[in-house]
Formats: structure tokens, C-alpha cells, sequence
């Protein structure tokens, strides 16, 4: 049985689900497992020896609450992140992810300019941006930062769907970043069918009963890991 | 420079350090942390081929919210987890956690009864009853279960300090568990400077300044790891 490509809407369905009374998860829990799997997701490609310097580029959603959750992590691991984040979130929990990055001395900038700057001092690129409910056109500032984030050449890590990219149709527009790696959560989404880069699941958190009941036909995730290499699962080539 | 272990008053300030204003953790975050560090220590050691049958005993503060968050994700890994919880922690967040166990279809168990059944139909055991609030002497039901468990003959993997024992002063007492595993949580607590089995470190999640200030002298934690194995470290033979 293939793994289910998500349209946006059931992806926002199985978010919805899993944080109902029903499914009680909290948005802190899932956001941490989550961005936990991008953080790990990173490190197992990118070294910290040679890619130390990672720039955590977060938009104002969900997204970019997973971003900062990665960045935390990342400085854990021995990386050592700078945030991207001239679009704060304005949810509570986005606050007191961020007071927690600065209580790691990880540094954030807010405009073109300092990223820019920041873009000659890093090795690779988290892109955290756009997450499944992302509808286009890409609004400012984020607009100005995709060109300058492709033209700096750095490998990309994105998360769920390449910003820029319809969450359905993929980057036919063509304004969208193209990863060298994709971690999506709890099953890929539709736009990313044509994807071809290295592709990991991270999300690890679905009870069979979901799973079944939006035949979702998951990989098996190697012992007691958060993340699964589907690169070749998703690629028939 | 030497592991620091903690008083129990000790890990008390870090715990409330982390989730005060200042240190903006939410408790749903660190629990899920500390207690997916617990599962995979678990399946470290014993794997789910010859050890799926995991009975994780739950006490009813904090601890046993670690050890429904491992629960959960034991079942993720494979395992096939019931839980012993005859006392079930008031906290909204204990409810919700035992949701998502209910939800992963993981059996629960609330009397010695249907405990003495149960370890005969377990591989191994999760000890997560007392955590280092803990205060003697031990009271009903786990007075009971306690003996229980040690007469089981299974393995045991303790949660930050075996249950029975002082927090500070260990099992001058003898009446606690003697597991073959400790998964310590943030840094090790006194009473447990001569436990002698396999001895893992969890909870990757002190920033460095905390660690500074409380002279933690933490081992580093292997790559994206959220746990290492500190039996050398604790046991200069």
C-alpha cells in the first residue's frame, strides 16, 4: 500500500483531530515532537563539524513555531543557529518558544538587510517558513527574503512543503525554494509528489486508529527514532 | 569536572527555573521530553522482539506523566505497553495523557489484583511511581505493589530515582526497587551515587546558562541523542 499524499485540507483535518478533546494532544506537545524531527532531520544530513552555522528562517504560523522548536534543538546538538523571523507569530506559545532560543543565546534577525549579512556567515538553511496552510501570492517580507534565500546557494532543509510551493499543485509557479531536503510531518502533502531531493517523515505521533481511518499507510520508523528516510519510497523512478 | 548530583530541593529550583516566566518551558513540553527519554532508554536496552510485553507503573505526580508519555511512544516504537496506575494524578495534563494512551488502545490496570496477573504476562518493567518530590514512608497501594514488583524477578528501568528510595539518601532503607537500568532526568539525583546498573542520562533540554549557574558539569549527549549512556561516568569502579 503507497504512502498517502495530504491535500491541505485533510492535513489541517488530522491537526485538528489530534489536538480535539478526543485526540488531547496540546499544540506545545506536537510542535515539540515536531520540531525535534526537523532539528534531527538536519543533523542527519549535515554535520555540525561542517554545517554549524544554520539559519532558521520561521514564518508567522505553526511553521514557524516548529522552526523555533528546531533551532532550540539544533543548539542543543552542538549547531549554532540564527533565526530568520521578521514576522513574529503572534500566538502565545510562539512567544515562549522564542524566549526560550534567547535563553540559548540564539540570535534573531528581523529584516532583509541583517539576513542578507547573516546569509554569507551560514552553511545551511532551515527554511521553516510556509507550512499546509500557506495560500499564495508570498507577501512581504517574505517576497524579498525567498530570491535572496535561493541565490545564496546554501543547501536547504525545508519543512512540510518548500515555502513558496502550493501545498497541492507544487511549485508550478516557479517562485518557490528548491530543498536539497524535505522533512515532512505526519505524511507528505500533495505538492510535494514531484519532489526530488532527499525526503524524510518526521511527526511520529499518529495512533494506528488515525492512521487507519485516513489510510494514511505510514512507513515503519526504525527502532526507537523520530524520523524515517522515504526518499526511495517516494521516488519510483 | 565532576556530573553534579542534585538535592531534591535542587531539582525542584531547575524545574521550576525552567517553567517559570523567565524560563518559559510549558510542563507539557518538558513531560513530553523527559518522557519520550524514558522510552528510548528502554528500548535502548531491552528490544521489542524479546521484550514487548513493557508494564509501566505509574505513581500519581509528575513522574507518572512521564511514564504515560513513555508509554505512548513505547507503543510507537512497537511495543506492546499496559499500564499499572491505581492512583491517577489529579493535573489536567495527566488526564490528557492518559487520552493519548487510551487513544493507542494501551491498557490500563488499577488494583494488585490484576497487577499480580500482569507480571506474568511481562517482559519487563517501567518503574515511574515515585519521583524526586518523593517522601517516605511508602503508602497504599504501592506499599503493596512495590514488593510486587521486586518479586517479579523482570528487569526494571527506573525513572530519576527507584521507587522506595530517598531522594537524597538512597535505599538505606531497603524497601525500594533494585532495577537494572536508571534513566536520570536533567542530571542525577544524590541518592543514587551507588546504584550500579546501567545508568542513562535524559532530559536534553537545560540551557547552557542554567547548567552554569547550578554547576551541572553535564556530559555531552552523542549527536541528535536525547539520551546518553552514563554508567562509566557514575561508576569509578
Amino acid at each position: 500500500m503507497a504512502l498517502r499524499y495530504l491535500s491541505a485540507r485533510l492535513a489541517q483535518q488530522i491537526d485538528d483531530e489530534l489536538m480535539s478533546a478526543a485526540g488531547a494532544f496540546s499544540l506545545d506537545q506536537l510542535m515539540e515532537l515536531a520540531g525535534l524531527a526537523c532539528a534531527q532531520t538536519l543533523a542527519k544530513v549535515y554535520d555540525a563539524d561542517k554545517h554549524s552555522r544554520v539559519l532558521v528562517c520561521c514564518g508567522p504560523g505553526n511553521q514557524g513555531g516548529d522552526g523555533l522548536v528546531a533551532a532550540r534543538h539544533l543548539a542543543m546538538f552542538g549547531y549554532k543557529p540564527t533565526i530568520y523571523m521578521p514576522k513574529p507569530g503572534s500566538k502565545d506559545i510562539y512567544q515562549r518558544l522564542h524566549t526560550q532560543c534567547k535563553n540559548m543565546k540564539i540570535p534573531t534577525l528581523n529584516d532583509d538587510e541583517s539576513l542578507h549579512t547573516a546569509l554569507k556567515a551560514s552553511d545551511v538553511i532551515m527554511d521553516a517558513i510556509f507550512g499546509f496552510s500557506f495560500k499564495g501570492p508570498i507577501r512581504a517580507p517574505f517576497d524579498a527574503a525567498l530570491p535572496l534565500l535561493s541565490a545564496s546557494g546554501l543547501p536547504i532543509v525545508s519543512v512540510d512543503i518548500p515555502s513558496g510551493w502550493d501545498v497541492e499543485v507544487g511549485n508550478d509557479a516557479g517562485v518557490g525554494l528548491n530543498p536539497d531536503v524535505l522533512v515532512s510531518l505526519t505524511a507528505p502533502k500533495e505538492g510535494v509528489r514531484l519532489f526530488r531531493g532527499r525526503h524524510f517523515l518526521g511527526g511520529r505521533f499518529i495512533p494506528r486508529t488515525l492512521e487507519e481511518k485516513f489510510q494514511l499507510n505510514l512507513p515503519p520508523y526504525p527502532g526507537y527514532e523520530q524520523i524515517v528516510d522515504i526518499t526511495e519510497a517516494t521516488q519510483k523512478l
